[in-house]
């Protein structure tokens, strides 16, 4: 079985530990002594195997560190391609492509700005694939960069409050650190850019699938005026595991020691605006800035400040000697993570603690509901020749559908039944699915293009 | 002596059949046992060598499996430059930079949109150099990789019917490929895109130099109206070798038992419109698409499909798991056959069988005619202010002349004598050239304008 | 210590000679026998190394030539970048790009269109960086080939006069190269295209720092009408060093022996006109040709010709087989001289004769003057927000000031005094700077519109 790793939630937490225990290891052996989060030198872990770096999107911090971390195990890479340069330009879609490199690489990494173009690869392609970036959906290494440094700054997860600030809705970075976040026991607080608010299926997923709890930030922070500027926290489940062991987890902050909720600020994330995805006439809001100024207000005394970079003008230059500055570290750490991430999925060091994936039921059909996300890699012109329709069932009663590639949640209005040609609308009488009898429809209308007529009293919609 | 590899036809049938020979050795040695077609692993041979990859088009099979074969022969590669990142955005010639490289690197792969650009580097360049497709020239390591694939799965090509489908003008690959076919005793089956037809220096060739008869597809099918689209078959000569020894060959259909001419059609070889080569006002007619419903029809029942990719949308995705489709694995045998051409041409493990090549007369001279083809070298803004016209004497009684460079023949009508300034129309009398007496003009009113007069009874050209 | 190599100034005339003696070493072990300028096989010093190449502008023969001298070290190489790749197009700056690649790669060069990126780049990043040319600036590995290349030719530098024909203006080769020249002895002839003459701050560099005196060109070739198209003669000192021992110098020609002053030309430097770097408006004037004509004079009979290509049409493709042709001797030494100074750099192969950079004084304040340079890095979009402006003080009565980055110098027309805010025009005074205490203005009504009022009897401005 090959390893693909799309989301972050392609990596269960004990996976993710396994992870920073093997950077925690490259570093020991291999860092320089004044700059311990550096690697030099070389080692012969992967020096039979080759990388294939697709990227059709720019990139410097996630392919150099990619390309570094495969030639610091020994390894060797295959000319980072960039869309211009290689048969994309001809119109070659993500499915051949990778049909094609499979032969030539033992693994790949792809950036691609079509949301659920890494699951694609990954879906044809028979050598693992590492998702760098599809569009605006998720960045699961640079979470692994993210928590990584968090843990190397002795900060625990565990009930820490993370602000996350900037594009929340187009920030594939965001999206994959949140739910990371929630898993980890950490409260996420956004604080959106104006019209840039987290989009409802991820902030849906956080609370549904992650258990975190939406409070009224006005609630959480007791009323403290100088939490004003905040909407709501999503507080994570007790339950859920932080990174470092408890017993080293320092006090973040005295409501810690007295048992009362923790009630500051441990990290203010901030993210770019994402420019490259914005529609024509869409407006950009005014943007936050963190600076001096703005992290001289009490409340960030002891808070870090972390970016994923590349910055354009949301975080000042004038924080970069501040010791609460973490950026640079996410990125320094790119490469002792990746190295590990590589060793894991080519199964040089293999992982000890995987478990098998939960069953899902799968729902595919040519006919009724598509993929309602228009950057969907389904969509794509070169990919929406071939690409089938695939969505995960992740609920019923009433029914919700999950895109298998972007991941957008999709409520079908109606749902008919191949063999009598008749649909009802009637969604909560639908426990399970039987994907050679039930088509689902988007509403109606789409029901009687297709075909089908309302059920009647006589002709029913069989479901399980 | 360097080797260059710059055409089908620079390598002999012995020559590309050792080729073969270590493809599979290769592939015997470093095959993954669930994919006997993948190579996997790091050799030695080239490791104190280094390949440049010059790229001015677009690639993504020619150039990751070159890298790939190179890598894992243990050498490495000078990044795969594209032109936009090249001196040559500041106009530098090909004869220029071929000339830089060979201090760089031991040999170098180049791509390039004018026909014959390969040849102008392997003139330039003291390193072997290999043509990884130049224009609509050819692309003959391509043809090396559908050779092999075809000898892998055991099909013969002495006999076979092999039927070329799309741009069969534009396609490089198209031509290194016929000559391939037909050298090795198969019939080619032309089915070309309206408006897009062989060439006529391509057909010519098939039959003046590799002995193919065009037979009309009516009388080599017997009138079966199946075969009622195609219009010539090039049948091939017997004495052509086939690539699998005759007694492995498997019968490819029970016309063979028979001894009656085998009649059915044993490869579909489907080319992708040549956008880029259009100009701007040709027409591309109705392009055929070939698809499950068309590889239905009885004539395909055992008929290979294959393509060189990247496909657009001439070859349907429904064909995919197909077992008759063998284009994935022309694109997968792309390392080990790049890694015996490559250990090939750099000596490492030498060529036991080669032949010195056949002398040809050369013409080369700056007055009187130029390559009449627009799109060779020649004509490159960067190349013509020093690259000297060349044309091998390919034909006397008349005389018929080919470009050195993009093999664009040329049939001057009338030639004159440089030292009485006379010209004659009468090529019939034309046995020998001696270069420095004798210049080809296209017409008379070019040998007028270059100063030449008509001979008289009296002041007659002298030739050999 | 880490050492960058951003200017010619950043290396002693001691240690280029180092690199040189390790470049023969290198070819001595490594090169081909019939090519004996031609490296082949891979060492093992940087072996656990990686150099990341950043390309803000296109190149073949630097980047080539640096990947190909890594590789031969038995290093590796990030995926050479090009702006349009990486996160430039983002719009990430210099200085967060070499912080984050610090983390990867061992060492950084660096190419790109403003003037003092590189000096930025190696402030900010803690490992060594190399300038692979800066805009009009500078491009001192291309001098170290060039000076390498006479070295090897037995041509003696000290009186050698060399002529530097084309875009002296915006040729960063040319202004590493003459400084170099003066530093070893040589003598700099311009012979410029119009309006591309050698920029001021050049020349007088050459004379104020390296000691040159400019003689009228009709004086120093004694009213020889064959200089008549000369206009100045830059001589140097004679206590500069030349590069080959004395005794192994060859007569440069007789005037040599008899003891009086070397009257020929020794070479002929051509450079092309740098189109990209030309305003809009701009006249390129009637841009010299160098070819077989020009050098058939009299004066060129024993005269090298040298180019650091590419050329575009300024050297003519008819001196390619003449001997006196260095041009593709300099590219091919690219190799040899890397890897000496890539190992040199890193400390692989340490420097034995570096001694302490001399002392300068730097002036660094926001308010008062900013480089004139309008194409220097301080102005650049991405890097203004947070590069300070810094300047060396390099004379005073008057004061004269160089930008650290792009060495533009300025001449501050007045300067005042932060504590009594009054302002004088009177630079003659002032003779050590205490940089919290003064400030430089451009001109008056800078310094008023500063807040500063004209010094009075009473409230002078204090200085050292």
């Amino acid at each position: 079985m090959k390893r693909d790793i799309i989301t972050i939630g392609d990596l269960t937490n004990s996976e993710i530990e396994e992870i920073f225990d093997l950077a925690d290891q490259f570093l020991k052996e291999m860092s320089v002594p004044a700059h311990p989060h550096r690697i030099r030198g070389r080692r012969t872990d992967a020096q039979s195997h080759l990388m294939a770096a697709l990227f059709y999107e720019p990139s410097t911090r996630t392919r150099f560190s990619f390309e570094a971390a495969m030639l610091r195990l020994g390894g060797n890479v295959l000319g980072s391609a960039d869309a211009a340069t290689t048969s994309a330009a001809k119109g070659e879609s993500v499915a051949d492509t990778v049909r094609v490199v499979e032969n030539y690489a033992d693994f790949a990494i792809i950036r691609h700005p079509s949301e659920g173009a890494a699951r694609a690869a990954a879906e044809y392609g028979d050598i693992p694939v590492i998702n760098a970036g599809d569009g605006g959906h998720e960045h699961p290494t640079q979470t692994l960069c993210d928590l990584y440094t968090l843990r190397k700054e002795s900060k625990a997860l565990s009930s820490a409050n993370v602000m996350i600030v900037g594009d929340l809705k187009n920030g594939r970075t965001v999206h994959s650190l949140v739910y990371a976040l929630a898993r980890f026991g950490a409260n996420v607080i956004p604080r959106p850019a104006k019209g840039l608010e987290l989009p409802v299926d991820v902030s849906r997923r956080l609370i549904e699938e992650y258990k975190a709890t939406p409070v009224p930030a006005r609630q959480f922070f007791a009323g403290n005026e100088e939490f004003g500027d905040l909407d709501v926290v999503y507080v994570s489940a007790e339950s859920n595991l932080g990174l470092v062991p408890a017993k080293q987890r320092p006090r973040l902050d005295s409501d810690v020691n007295s048992g009362a909720p923790h009630r500051g600020i441990d990290v203010v994330y901030v993210t770019r605006l994402q420019g490259e995805r914005l529609a024509g006439g869409e407006k950009r809001g005014d943007y936050p800035v963190i600076d001096k100024s703005f992290m001289s207000a009490k409340r960030f005394r002891d808070t870090s400040v972390m970016h994923p970079l590349p910055r354009v003008s949301e975080l000042s230059y004038d924080l970069d000697e501040d010791p609460r500055g973490l950026y640079f570290k996410q990125a320094a750490y790119g490469v002792p993570i990746r190295m590990a991430l590589i060793a894991k999925v080519l199964g040089l060091i293999p992982f000890v603690s995987t478990e098998p994936a939960p069953e899902m039921t799968l729902y595919s059909r040519e006919d009724g509901i598509a993929c309602s996300n228009p950057r969907c890699i389904t969509h794509h012109p070169s990919e929406r020749r071939h690409l089938r329709k695939k969505f995960w069932l992740i609920k019923t009663r009433p029914a919700m559908l999950r895109c298998i590639y972007c991941e957008h949640n999709y409520a079908p209005q109606c749902y008919g039944d191949v063999a009598t040609r008749r649909y009802t609308t009637d969604l909560a009488e639908l426990d399970t699915i039987y994907s050679d009898q039930i088509v689902f429809f988007g509403d109606e209308a789409q029901a009687r293009e297709t075909g089908f007529k309302p059920e009647t009293a006589t002709e029913k919609v069989r479901h399980g």
